[in-house]
């Protein structure tokens, strides 16, 4: 039995821009297509949500969330559109779950301070990451932090490049 | 979108008797042939391996491993009969993942002191909690801290009072 | 430059008796007299809080809490009699911090769900676990997980004990 | 009873450079004197180490590391000036207590991927962040992720602005 390959999505929550939304919606869908798993944050908001409802969206999905908080009442129903959600009480220490887990990590349209620290967690843990439309500034912050992050425009580029990244390991 | 049930398997890794052994992959055919998912702490040991292996024994499987490594290298490879690996990099901290991600979470046949840790996270959490052919001190103990564990004899029972306990919430 | 030694006391929150109240005053104080410095789970209540206001009744006492909130707002502040607070973000995760950080791990008076991971996550750390008046349940339970836990019942004792194993490190 | 402000000092540990070494320790002893406790990784090397070198050549000092391991063996004790070492055994998770716990977060000349995760954790929790002699690619970067986070360029300047932000809480 083989796993299927675990792709982790990062971006912003509430803050989201119509733009990345929308590309992560169409990020998710290609996850599905190409029978990868998908990983987020697992929250109903912004990237989070629309990762998870892209890959929805393409039959035989299988969408994983790592959320914060620790599943007690109301926090347990409000994931829809995650086939796991994984519980761990553990604020943002779970972002580095979530880096840890991923086969490959995509930071999608850059975020703010919570997908800063995964994308840091990321590269800190030698995970492969691929800045998918993110601003110039985060580009060029994480690419300094090492010489193996790589960019990708669209969603095209993106998968190209973990079909890459993932036949190396 | 409704997300399947998720029951939690704790039990011993290394020092697993084989009764515990047996007892697990027979619980864990069962989980899956109720259309559960299993979630356990997924290292390729004891009631961990048992129960994964009991799972992936059905068709239409969703086995999850919690890991307590960082997923660098081969600790990577080394976990066979998961759907999905999350590695967290956080040592014995993940078995509180472990049972607040769970619906139900149960105690397979005793074990050691992570097993033990397990079970007590779980009650503190106000998880359901089953304890499966444990020994009769387990039972004492972990009663004596809350008034809601249950107790099974074997995977029959143990699996009417996960439905009983997936029904109340 | 010598570290002081770290001393552990864990044991019940809101339900702690007046009994192991007493006794963790009494055990606080005992530590600072020797020179010790005392870890517990920080927050300002039974076995915790009964410890801390003992450590800091001597002169020269070092008081660390280490605690599952995040120190956002009044919980920063609700921590009195800490020499130093340590906000983890992680709720009970935080418990495992507690006995890794310990070089002696005291459970004082049994407890609740709560205390028995830790007594728990303690021996699975193969850090010395030493329980004070605790139920005769506890030390049954907690003696089968491992041979290497001691008792005693009273301060002078667990002092004692302390003391011998801090000298085999 | 009140607590002694905890400044803590995130910046490079292997890749540190002589100049961040050198602000590190110069801020370390700063922190002593003004009465403020220490808090960094703890690791014996780089900023982390300076930093706690620095504070402990003044006399009164409280110097508290935050550690990735889990305190076994030898890792117990390769951790000098320190007076208070805590064991996570969570690995890089230990980067968001660290922010957590500190009233004031410095980062001192920069550093890798792990210090640009505890900026960013920091950020995210709302903590104060001064950016200590960082490269302008840092300042630019974090200061676009929050308005909050500000500059100094030597330890006065450093020293006044933590001031500052003790005075607010």
């Amino acid at each position: 039995m083989s796993r299927r390959p675990l792709i982790g999505v990062m971006g912003a929550g509430e803050g989201a821009s119509s733009a990345a939304i929308q590309l992560a919606e169409e990020l998710g869908a290609a996850i599905t297509e190409r029978c990868w798993a998908l990983l987020s944050g697992g929250r109903p908001e912004g990237v989070m949500a629309a990762v998870s409802r892209g890959a929805c969206s393409v039959e035989g999905h299988l969408v994983v969330g790592v959320l914060p908080g620790g599943g007690q009442g109301q926090g347990r129903q409000h994931t829809a559109e995650l086939d796991l959600a994984l519980f761990t009480g553990m604020g943002q220490a779970r972002n580095l779950i979530n880096v840890l887990s991923a086969d490959v990590v995509v930071v999608c349209g850059g975020g703010g301070a919570g997908t800063a620290s995964e994308a840091a967690h990321a590269i800190k843990a030698k995970r492969p990451v691929i800045l998918l439309a993110v601003p110039p500034l985060w580009r060029e912050f994480f690419c300094s932090l090492s010489a193996e992050v790589q960019s990708a425009n669209d969603v095209a580029d993106c998968c190209a490049l973990i079909v890459a990244r993932l036949n190396e390991t």
